[in-house]
């Protein structure tokens, strides 16, 4: 009956069919790198922390916070340490966590030393310091990704819209004359951990509400950056739940295109990844993929409106796949492991 | 009909022993008219009792609950009673908070008694039942409300779409050309209090989904009959909150139409009205009209796309201007009463 | 001092087009008294403008503001002031809804002008500076506040615990060798709207935790001040819900007394209160009391265990009966109205 | 049948020092047993399939639902079957998910076959059912549950308590002529997944409400069979969260004992645990161990009452060490692996 249990040593022919983990274990008895995380007590640097912890292949040699320096960290088995002492250029690679603004100093700093992959906006596209920073797209952008010094980690929105929509774009489906209207809503931790009243529990709980409208969100121009050709309207919404972001898309597609080439599309683009999943019918809840690193895609035909728009939904966790997930595929790739290797998928 | 409004002035002497409802009505010193509530325990019934427990001018006569007969309202000091036992005929209005499905026969056996105003979907346009029904969005058809018999209460996504875009299209405002995209989300309470898997505690905690994809949802249906010109996109999606619904709009303009066209067309249709607010910057959240009967309307131009598309968002309690509170402005447009008397502004 | 209650015969003529407000108060034809609010933009501080706007007989005068001075009132038709510039020497009576420590100035700078009622807990029982206030515990100290310049309003957790066990221990039922274990839980808005860490929605939604274990919390002087004979343990915990307080007591009874006599004993204490209500059976939950100014008393015998004890819920709304509507109450008191006049029950 | 319980000896010496990850693949390249799961689709099923998915020794032959059967499960890949259709007595262990009360024919007509661990409250302590069955509260039964065929899972309110409690009543530090009091709350997945009108989102968000008042709580009579000389009051809440437990205790002591006492005696019971934590400071929180299979444990003196007690706060989620966690334990005890192998902490 338990078959698996004998000859263990003609495990190699079978690696294809058998689980990550022994795969990972056979080759790697212990950590092969060490890491850093700058902004460790930030909801995004918690994360970092919690992926890592789960890797195998990585060692966290110090995560630093200003406000808790000196408490233990819940996740790894060690102190946090103020910013300034933290031995940032002994390490492998460097995860900067920080609020927005404030990673350009780190990058310049660590320049000629350990890999650096930046969790803010501060060297996307759009925020006109991305020139010889790879963007960390994880799919789209391995190639550049691997041979790069410093990785500009995506927003969250940008993650969900442009998986979903580069293929589509790529496949000629839509229309770039008419708007692609990208409704999206956001847990809370997206707008980080600094206490301010608005996302105090007794403001959000019951509340939901827009927010950057009129096209004014930050995260817009890194879209465009990258879907030049598609006019896009993006409205995000904040919602009362922890974590989670789920963007509904009205679609405007050319005569004939249906929600099933969409699909074949995203298959296409896809195939292989454990991060990316697509429904083979209906549209993904937040629920699905909220705690993990996967983005979730889902597209619908719309009957009776004319001219033709397809609905698409992607759903991530914004810190899973929108920030610590996509950070260590990235981190994975800069080392030369598979893409997925430790994501929680 | 409306016997029950005289013979009140003996009530006066009573005024310090009697509740602050009644003394409060000295111009009205005692409740005027008679109602009935059927399905009195779903959220709508509850809400409804809630409403007219405040009003001033209407005493409840019954209000009936299949499931929680013999139990005590804990809103109107009364009993609730089984459908059948209730004397229906003898009130003057009669509530119907039924599942769909079950207003039609109640809707004719009450023909020639009390007035109806049913809140199901069984009679709303679009339904095939609407002929010799007043359609009761109340701000829009006052004179045929007045006059009615049946009056079938609209939808709470409809209601808020149709407050939003009717003066708009009749201003000349929409491209009808162009799609205009609904992204609705709404609160539980919003799909009734018959216990199903999906609407559990554990379920919908920390979700947020579509539904009703592909313009499938049945109030579409509705906003359609009204709204014949515009082609309308309508996605809802399931809050984890227990009231409210948001609707957010991308409305296609036609040129040099302006945000600021849609508040002076709002401000020129609503002018005097308590349950239709217009704000004069932003955009309104949830909790602005959790626990009102009020309808909040908002507009933001946008930037940076082409052809030119203005953002809405409607919000309203489900519960409130969504089912209730529009019931009693109903009510009040048949008794020839003030239509914002006794809402929750 | 109540000048504003004088002529008030000319308003009949334009009643059909004055909001219900107005015309609810031909008996009292107009607000009666002046008002102000100092810290009207936090959560204590918001609900007393709410409750005062459905009072009645007040007219609420100024309502100040740190953070929010020049911007308007939701709640109230007038702008928030800077706390130095209202003109609290001019009204009737002023609510300090200040956060702890900062009433002490405003009640010395306020002697000798309007009524004071203090939100704060720098004037409460166990302070210290307590004498020559009145201890606004509205149905225990009627005649103290009525007569009072200075009016300590009670903390949320004592107002609980002190109309459960007061009329228990004034009736001999309570073993006073014997510890009562008070478990309470408090939502969010009991600790205040200043933002912090611990409050923000991503920390609170999904978590329960208590605190100021070790019977540390700042509330349990003030109740064993008023129960100095009996033996308290006080143990508080923070609820993922905006508003509410539960109060769990185990209370150890001398032998032979049952739950019965505890409800007897309620019912005896508050005939005739709308704002303290005893459940003939059962114990009562937090949405019971949410939204209003109830308090809701239950007890249940215990089963099984030697010595006797009896359990007993006291649920109420933290900014309702907990401080905007028992600092209402004692408003009534000062100015000689019903006890309960304007208060939501 | 269960012979890879074998040979696994040779494994001890490096166990100290090797990351779980590494020692579990290279002994075993495959899963080494089976496993079945009837009633798969409960919560608590769903997390047994979510902690055996991870488990590394286990494969996962079946899983049952009466409702989903067809529908694939989306933990684990296969498809769930009709609880009749399902080879029961071809796997070496069965996990029983099934509502309380249905257990008993499904342990009789297993007689002889696989191991049994069932998660209802059938054959636990007290249920009159309990004789040759193995009680699993698993740091305290190693050695019954690892010679066992059938193990009755620990309810999830007792786990806590007794994991809390019985080392300190062996220990003699609880004055056993007084009460000890359990406060406890549990998130509504505690109350299954069947829907009911009190489980909906719509009811739970912003309630908080005790239940089984009276001493009257099913699982009081499982505490008082481990605990039989401690008089125990168990009161028990349902908070407005998916998953947790929280126990808060006032434990009577004899004189002379403290908080610190409780902390080393816990230590002693609990030392090379992975699954109960000791805080050395403070109570814990329930977002602590929500998602894990942990206990945490806290304790905190209580200052100015006499006779003494001493606060104890037990935290655990109630699908994880209260049910699937402490299953995986029991599971690991039956087939001689180390009893915290696979279990999240």
């Amino acid at each position: 009956m338990h078959k698996h249990a004998s000859g263990v040593d003609s495990v190699g022919l079978r690696d294809i069919d058998m689980p990550m983990e022994t795969k990972r274990s056979e080759r790697n008895p212990g950590p092969e790198i060490s890491a850093g995380v700058i902004g460790a007590t930030g909801y995004t640097g918690l994360e970092v922390l919690r992926v890592l912890s789960g890797h195998g292949g990585v060692k966290v040699a110090f995560a630093s916070s200003r406000g808790s320096a000196g408490e233990p960290s819940p996740i790894v088995g060690l102190n946090f340490e103020t910013p300034e002492d933290v031995p940032a250029m002994g390490v492998d690679v460097v995860f900067l966590c920080l609020p927005h603004g404030e990673s350009v100093p780190w990058v310049e700093s660590l320049r000629g030393g350990p890999k650096v992959i930046d969790l803010t906006a501060d060297h996307r596209p759009g925020s006109g310091r991305e020139e010889g920073i790879a963007y960390g797209l994880a799919e789209w952008n391995r190639q550049q990704v691997a041979s790069a010094e410093v990785v500009a980690n995506p927003g969250c929105y940008p993650t969900g819209v442009l998986c979903a929509l580069t293929p589509l774009s790529e496949a000629g489906f839509v229309d770039p004359e008419r708007l692609t209207v990208v409704n999206a809503a956001s847990g809370v931790t997206g707008a980080g951990r600094t206490p301010k009243t608005h996302l105090l529990f007794a403001e959000v709980s019951g509340d939901y509400r827009a927010y950057g409208e009129g096209n004014k969100h930050r995260h817009l121009r890194e879209m465009r950056a990258l879907l030049p050709s598609m006019p896009l309207l993006f409205q995000p919404h904040l919602l009362p739940v922890s974590r989670g972001i789920l963007e509904t898309m009205t679609v405007p597609v050319r005569h004939g295109v249906s929600a099933e080439d969409f699909r074949d599309s995203w298959r296409g683009a896809y195939e292989g990844s454990k991060a990316i999943e697509v429904l083979g019918t209906g549209l993904p809840g937040l629920s699905r993929v909220v705690g993990t690193d996967r983005l979730s895609l889902g597209a619908c035909g719309v009957e009776g409106v004319s001219p033709t728009v397809v609905t698409v939904v992607a759903a991530l966790d914004n810190l899973g796949k929108g920030a610590a997930g996509q950070a260590v595929q990235n981190m994975n790739l800069l080392f030369a492991w598979d893409i997925d290797r430790g994501i929680r998928c």
